[in-house]
C-alpha cells in the first residue's frame, strides 16, 4: 500500500526525541460517490494517527473542482459535505481531526489565506507551467492553486490548532499523484521559514479491468462504490476483475494463476487484514490449488463486509457531525 | 480631474429610474506617506458618495504590495491601516462605508472568496499577459491578483452589504492606471451573470518635475506629502514646481505664463474650488499681468490649508475608528 516516501524516517526520529508533528491529507470532492479506492490513503492516515495520536487536518478542494470540471461553486461546496461525511464514517476523532473545504476555510482564515500568499510569492508561472503543464490558455484559477494545496503543509495556517507555532512539521499520506504538488511545497519551504513536509506515498487502486489503470469515481465499470450492493459488488468482481488464471480449470491447476496481474488479488493485498492467510491465498493461486473463482469469492466477502459497515457508518454520520468536524477549533492538543 | 468614462451616463439613467448602485475604489497601501496626489480619486469618490448617497467600499490591496514589493505580509497589513486612516480623515461617513485589507477581508468572507474564484475560472494566462505584461517568471501570486481587484466590483462579495444580491451595479472612480484591472472585469461580467462595473478615471496629479511625470509617494523631491508642514510646502513648490514663466520679469510681462506646462497652475486646477477665481489666475498668467512668484503663492496658500487641515482630521481618526470602518458590516442600506 505505501508506494515511496519522502523523509519520513526524519520526522520519525524527531518524534521519538519529542518533537511534534501534525497529519496533513485530502480529497478532490469531483462527485458524490466515491470508490473503495479513494479509502486507501485516508485508511492509512487514520492506521498514522492512531499510532502517533497527533492533529490531523483535511482539506477537501471544493475550489480545485469548481476550476477544473463543468462545476458549479455550489455544487462543489455541497460535494465536499457529502465527501466528509464518507471520511468521517472511517472513524475518525473529531478531537483530533479538522476537515476544511478550501472554499469556506480560506473566507474564515486570514492566515490561511497570509500563508497561500508566502508560496504564491515564491513560485513562478515557469514553475508550475513545468510542474504541472499548465499552458497560455490556463485559468488563472489554477495557475494560483498548487499555493492552496501547499498551504495546509505548514502549521501556520492553522493558528486555532497550533496556538500560533509556524514551526511544526506535517506528515503528508497522499496517492502518488500528488506528488507534484508536495515537491514543490518542499522547495519553497526553506525560502519561508517553515520545516519542509514529509511524505508517504500510497499505491492506487487498480481499476477491476485491470493493473495499469486507476479506479476512476466517473467509471461505474472500472469502479467499486462505496454505495454498492452486495449483489453489486458480486457481479461486478465476477463479471470485471481482470484474472491472472487460466482459461479452463485444467490448464489452471497445471499452470496455476499470476498473482502479478490478478485484480482480485491485488485488493486482497489491501483489504485482506490477516497477512498469513494473504501468504497461504498466494502460494494456493499461483500453485493451481486455488481457482480464480476462489479467489473472487474471498474478495467479494471481504468487500461486501468493508462496504456495508461503511454504508452502516456513512448512516450515523449528520450534518451536525459534519459541523462539527468542519468547524476551525482548537484540537486537543496543547502547543 | 475627469479623464473619461464608460457607462457612467448609463449607471446615472438608470439611478434615476430608481436602481441602485455602489461606489467601489481603493488604494495599494505601498508607503505609510500619501501625498496630495493620492487625495484625487478619492475626492471625488467622496463628492459622488455626497451627491448620490449609496454604498461604498475602499479595497486595501495590502496582498498586492507583499506581492509586487520588497515588504513582509505584516508590514503591508501595517501600511493599510495607515492609509485607511489618511482616508478616513477625508470625511467619509462610517455608515456609509466599509474599508477593507484584502489580507483580512478574503480570510473574512467565504463570498469573496467565491466571486474572486469565479472570475479567476473565466481568465486565461494568455489574457493577463497581455494585459499585464506578465512572463514566465512571473510569481503565480501575481497572475491571479487581478481577480482580487475585480472581484469588489461584485455586489455578490459583500452579502453583509447587499443582503445577498449580486445584481447591484458598481460605479468605479480610479486614476486612469488601473484601467486594465476594469476593461478585464468589464469583459468577464457578462459571463457571471453581474453587471459591468461603469468607471470614472481620474487623472494623475503630475510631480513637481512636470507634466508629464506622475507624482511617486518614494520621491521625496518630486511628491507634496500628507504630512508635510507649511514650511515644507512653500519650499518644494517655490523650489522645485515646474514654471511656464518666462526667464525674467521683463519677458514675463511681454509674452505671458504657459498654463499647460505650469504645474503650480495644474495644481490650483485640482485644488482651488473657485472657478471664477481660477478663470481670473489663468487670464491674468497668460497675459503676463500675474508673475509666477504671484501664482505659487496661490498655491502654497492653498496646500498649506489643505494639507494642514488634513493633519488635524487624521489626528482625530483612533485606531477604533479604523476598526469600525474596516469591519464587515451592514451599512445604512436596505436591499
Amino acid at each position: 500500500m505505501i508506494f515511496s516516501h519522502r523523509d519520513v524516517n526524519l520526522i520519525l526520529d524527531a518524534y521519538e526525541k519529542g518533537k511534534p508533528f501534525f497529519l496533513y491529507t485530502g480529497r478532490g470532492p469531483s462527485s458524490e460517490a466515491m470508490h473503495v479506492g479513494h479509502l486507501i490513503p485516508f485508511m492509512i492516515t487514520k492506521w498514522l494517527q492512531d499510532i502517533f495520536d497527533v492533529p490531523l487536518v483535511i482539506q477537501l478542494t471544493d475550489d480545485e473542482k469548481f476550476l477544473w470540471k463543468d462545476l458549479s461553486a455550489e455544487e462543489a461546496r455541497r460535494l465536499a459535505n457529502e465527501n466528509a461525511k464518507d471520511i468521517i464514517a472511517l472513524g475518525f476523532d473529531v478531537d483530533k481531526t479538522f476537515i476544511f473545504s478550501d472554499m469556506d476555510y480560506i473566507g474564515s482564515s486570514p492566515d490561511f489565506y497570509r500563508t497561500m500568499l508566502k508560496v504564491q510569492k515564491c513560485v513562478t508561472f515557469n514553475q508550475v507551467k513545468g510542474i504541472f503543464g499548465f499552458g497560455d490558455s490556463t485559468c488563472i484559477g489554477k495557475i494560483s492553486f498548487p499555493s492552496i494545496q501547499a498551504a495546509p503543509s505548514f502549521s501556520s495556517s492553522f493558528p486555532q490548532i497550533f496556538g500560533g507555532r509556524k514551526d511544526i512539521q506535517c506528515l503528508i499520506p497522499c496517492a502518488i499523484d500528488q506528488d507534484p504538488y508536495f515537491r514543490m511545497t518542499r522547495d519553497v519551504a526553506p525560502r519561508l521559514g517553515f520545516p519542509k513536509p514529509a511524505l508517504l506515498h500510497t499505491t492506487f487502486l487498480p481499476a477491476l479491468q485491470g493493473a495499469m489503470t486507476k479506479m476512476s469515481a466517473s467509471d461505474a465499470v472500472s469502479s467499486l462504490y462505496l454505495t454498492d450492493t452486495n449483489a453489486q459488488i458480486k457481479k461486478k468482481i465476477n463479471k470485471y476483475a481482470f484474472s491472472g488464471g487460466q482459461a479452463t480449470v485444467e490448464e489452471h491447476r497445471r499452470l496455476g494463476g499470476n498473482v502479478d496481474v490478478d485484480v482480485s488479488y491485488m485488493y486482497l493485498t489491501f483489504f485482506m487484514e490477516d497477512d498469513d492467510k494473504l501468504k497461504q491465498i498466494r502460494e494456493d493461486y499461483s500453485s493451481g490449488k486455488m481457482l480464480t473463482g476462489e479467489l473472487k469469492k474471498e474478495l467479494i466477502g471481504i468487500l461486501q463486509k468493508v462496504v456495508s459497515e461503511h454504508i452502516e457508518r456513512r448512516k450515523q454520520v449528520t450534518d451536525e457531525t459534519v459541523k462539527e468536524f468542519m468547524t476551525p477549533r482548537k484540537l486537543k492538543y496543547n502547543y
